[in-house]
């Protein structure tokens, strides 16, 4: 490969990563946002969003893995889940390798997403024709106001930053919606921004998913390379009960591969650092 | 604050992390390297060392602890500790705060390092006069072939990347001059890099170690922002005996404040992604 001939950035409260790109993929303005991808020099491709890296091929499997293993292992046999946002299809890739789900609907609010990925993150979106699979190009936020109640065991928030239009889902009258919408005993997650750079926001999200009368909350963390300051936590909540049903079995002997969560790493993933645990 | 008027960047392979400075504070050549501080927007001050940025003031707590704490707590009574690198001292001040902790002798060769750290980053270098802590500025690798046999509890190898003359102090030779120092069911532990990034370096320093004739080794991790991707390791291993001596009790009462590592972390910090597990 030749050195890269221009530069993908992204800034992040004046924190940049840089990333050396050999060329340009696509380029393409939706109704929605600027959709991006760049053959980079050594990450494979990268997707960016309004210039804002949501993955790269090497690296988005640790984000993808930790937004489905953690909480579908958790729960005690998750069939119908609900991912929101998601448009790559990486999570729902590994939400699919679970035998016990039924049904996953997965409400993109921008089509072009999903279809980009389609050509050009190929080894993402292999499951996309499971028929177990439901693709729902519409708005999160309306859709889950109509969601019949008690109808889901996991939702998963694979969803960017809370700005603009983003930001009513993280906040309490949409986790409201979304408890409605899960059975007893069901799981909620939703990417919660890094421990470094926006603490006070996972704080917020925390304390609006207490507001709307989950039981119990926790935080976990892990690697993100493509993110600012390298480290990502996602927040998961329960309704009606606490947490405790981690299935060490089944995550020990999984019938499929996953190549950073285990269940080591699960049961690890929720320690929290000190400073959070002040924070809290 | 102004918008930055220059920007500091490291290039790890294309994979670069720019951060905006304001301003430099300090720059000269020494006959070891170049010593840079810069004052960044958000990450406080920013010290490179050949351009490679060995610390921020913000981000630099989770590293100086990691390599501290898990293998002090390991440890059943830590008394005699060389650090070899570690001239920012920030890892020293952890080290510090075990009252088991008889006496630190810290080989650094560039002394400039240390006053630089003195004057730029003042926290980390709060505890230079206790008097268990011991500066010796001389050669890592000739010092250790003269050290007495059996004299030392931990070794903390808080040095730079495996390049040029460094590359000898991630080398079976020096890991067994550090073994013959090291008393019975003594520690070793060396930053190994990241595991995106350097996976192979990784597995060559844990079978250097191997061949060194430690009896077992592992590897822990944690976040680094300012280090490429943002996620970094360290490798420990032990003389002639397996690990297993963690005092939780003490980690979870110790009398002493920590930003990142707490009880729970030790026992998460060695918990390995699948890929590394499947890669050793």
């Amino acid at each position: 490969m030749s050195l890269g001939e221009e530069k993908f950035s992204e800034n992040a409260s004046v924190m940049k990563l840089y990333l050396e790109v050999s060329h340009k993929l696509h380029e393409e303005k939706t109704p929605h946002q600027n959709i991006t991808v760049y053959e980079t020099e050594i990450f494979g491709r990268l997707m960016t969003l309004d210039g804002e890296p949501v993955l790269t091929s090497h690296h988005s499997f640790i984000y993808n893995e930790m937004m489905a293993h953690p909480i579908l292992f958790n729960h005690p046999n998750p069939k119908d889940i609900a991912i929101i946002g998601g448009g790559n299809c990486g999570t729902l890739k590994e939400v699919l390798k679970h035998y016990t789900v039924k049904q996953v609907v997965q409400i993109e609010s921008d089509e072009r997403v999903t279809r980009v990925s389609e050509k050009y993150f190929p080894e993402l979106c292999e499951k996309n024709n499971d028929s177990r699979a439901t693709f729902l190009f519409v708005d999160a936020s309306e859709h889950m106001r109509k969601v019949e109640s008690e109808s889901l065991d996991v939702i998963i928030l694979d969803i960017t930053e809370p700005l603009g239009q983003a930001k009513y889902l993280f906040r309490e009258p949409f986790y409201r919606d979304c408890l409605n919408a899960l059975r007893e005993g069901g799981m909620i997650i939703s990417q919660s921004g890094s421990p470094l750079m926006t603490m006070v926001a996972l704080k917020d999200l925390s304390a609006e998913m207490r507001k709307a009368d989950y039981k119990e909350i926790q935080t976990i963390h892990f690697p993100a390379a493509t993110y600012p300051s390298g480290w990502w936590t996602a927040t998961m909540a329960r309704k009606g009960q606490k947490f405790g049903d981690f299935r060490e079995q089944m995550a020990r002997h999984k019938p499929f591969h996953t190549r950073y969560y285990n269940a080591d790493i699960h049961k690890a993933c929720s320690a929290m650092p000190q400073f959070m645990q002040d924070a809290f």
